[in-house]
């Protein structure tokens, strides 16, 4: 294996044990991965692996192109397919799945997380969709690529773009998120967290609250993405922070 | 006693003190026993220790025939006679009683936690009941060998699998989970009091949301657990994650 | 001053630092006392004392009988009239006050904490009263001792023994509780606070759930306090412990 | 830059640490500032740079005069405009802003958190109010002054006091809070979301509970501010401490 592909099996390692460390993570549930597109591969959790335990060699390469393991040592995640078609349809260098507490909620409920502030806009431009209910024969014939393709499918039917919205939220399951690598897919897993927190407050406390206005909305996400961002320092601050 | 018994008690006591790492005690609230069935005991927590002084001396045997314990150094719980019953009824390893938050809220307003989603069917198929209230006899006369049968009762009158559901709740009071050993009792018993958490989010978001099809559910669970599974490594993963 | 009297505010002290490790204090909300009624006295937290700065010597001792300090050196809490009242109505050795969320949330919806299970049962028996809201005059003038003798006042009105349900909660304030000891008051302030998280999600569930039966409430108050009590070990296991 | 200038920019970097330890940052969200009148300045938190990462010389001095940064090392944060508008409208000495979450839900809720007791009452007398929705104008053109703007709006239309009602919600965006430094500033914004989370569960519990009479409000307020104030040791506890 190539020093590129072990620097990407550290870097993703490490976004696998971030998840817990932000208390996304209920016993060890959830997976990560992170793609060199030019080598033409992701590298995934391998299934079964405490995250007490995980290393980098437990991060199995994939063939972005066949969805194939490169290599036997470790089976990887069972979802695996279901990465495999987010990277295919999406232009995303990083994958990530939980079952965090809130957001699987939302997805328990199939209920989309709306955009109701600027915390929202500040990382999604407009709500988080739910995925339609699969059929029993996505759910009984290659189940997790048909969790991909319903992800991609609500993309479609919605037409939304997956960089203003990198986030969707699988019925009765949970969401999936992505980024420009492994570590800003973890970081959008727990936006997504800390959003579907407050939305659940605000229902409570008004279900009928207007939502902002457009305008307020893409001032937000454009402050932050895109050319005319202002926000940070003027080299090197990335999407670090928001003040 | 055994050398057998005495790791036996080791990993009760362990079992018993992650009831606490977990975040499931308030107070001193809980239990957990754990069985030895060719040896034809089950040990138990001591009763009115607190957690910060349990060793696994405090770990009373029991035998699982009579349901009277086999040491008179420690009083064994006063829930023993609930564990007894459940040993007796169904073919598990371990049991752990809890007052955890969110479980102990549904019982105490005799809701179910429904199947609402894959967390759920990864461990268990279908929803958690809640047993009927107790009768003023069965308080007052041998209340806690009641309250075990007040859980089989429950099982036998819905029809249940208590491999199926490995949980139950009791009205007005709290849940019960059992499993193959004392600490697969008490994976469960975090569990359920995470979805029981999630559940009341969904209820909140959105009241009559539809469950999963059971093709859904059945997935899940199968996918875990059984002969078919097929999450994890090939060897000595177990139980150890879903991925 | 004596050494009981000593060994007094070094307790009280700890109860008093229990409450924040107990996570029931915010900012610096919050008092506790306790009383050797054999030397006439009760010690209470100094006013304006950081919690992290706190020592025996900011432990003010009052007189039972007069309710004036019987030292300058620190002015005592602005709240110890309505610990004077309180140990003057009831046969209780310790007192705390704290400004907990969800039970002074309670106090602030002016709604009872119901007892709706055996978690509730195993240290209050029956519901938690709320008091009436407090007059002009009885807010302007003695303010503090008016609280005190608000809570009395409820008790009287209700028929409550305040051994039974050794809490209230003052209309749009907080929660009082009390026991033998400091110790025992700040134990079921935090009791108290779990039970008002949980009676939040029970009427989040169902509102109109039934609560137990009387003998069940009983049967859980009566197998850990008085003279049939037969939780925990025969000697020294007092309080300490629910299996 | 003078010695003073110095150790402000030490007090306000240290402000804006505690909204971390505080538990109020959600990423990167969140920024404080703290002004010396005499000295014609305010010192604010660069944009764009990670709490784990911040010292004293990433806090930017700007005139109070102007709203002009004083020196070009670092990009002021981007909500400067906002601050330097509070500092022009308001007797105030620092500014803290954050994104916290229930604080933040109830702006995104557009409802304001209501005065239901005494907690609330020993920091803000009565409700603290959300600012009415930008209009396009306000957010395309001057955007973070327009913030400003439009909370000196609200409290003008509303006929508040700013000493009285140290805090707003902006509508669909988060809290701004101030006080007599940066210190007092980010204590009550601690404290606005600790009313937050507590008004939540009052209007899950009673929706239409009665708010408290304002004679017990204004008791308390006075309790702790201004000339009459009781509580504390007689000198040096300052707004450390209620008891």
């Amino acid at each position: 294996m190539s020093l590129l592909a072990e620097a990407l099996r550290e870097r993703v390692c490490r976004a696998n044990l971030d998840l817990v460390a932000r208390g996304l993570v209920m016993e060890t549930f959830g997976n990560v991965s992170g793609a060199d597109r030019d080598g033409g591969i992701f590298v995934i959790k391998a299934s079964g692996v405490p995250y007490d335990q995980l290393t980098a060699e437990h991060m199995v390469p994939i063939s972005i192109e066949t969805g194939l393991p490169l290599e036997t040592r470790f089976r990887p995640s069972s979802d695996t397919p279901t990465h495999h078609e987010i990277y295919r349809a999406f232009s995303c260098g990083g994958v990530a799945h939980t079952h965090s507490e809130y957001a699987t909620a939302f997805a328990q409920a199939r209920t989309p997380v709306l955009c109701m502030g600027t915390t929202h806009a500040d990382y999604f431009r407009g709500t988080i969709p739910v995925t339609r209910p699969m059929t029993s024969e996505e759910v009984q014939t290659d189940y997790e690529r048909n969790t991909g393709l319903v992800i991609i499918e609500t993309f479609e039917t919605l037409g939304l773009s997956a960089e203003d919205v990198a986030a969707a939220l699988v019925a009765n399951h949970g969401p999936f998120t992505w980024g420009r690598d492994a570590s800003e897919a973890v970081e959008r897993a727990a936006v997504l967290e800390y959003l579907a927190r407050m939305e659940r407050t605000r229902r409570l406390l008004d279900p009928d609250a207007s939502p902002p206005e457009d305008y307020l909305v893409n001032k937000h996400f454009n402050r932050k993405h895109g050319k005319d961002a202002y926000y940070g320092q003027k080299r090197g601050a990335g999407r670090s922070s928001l003040t």
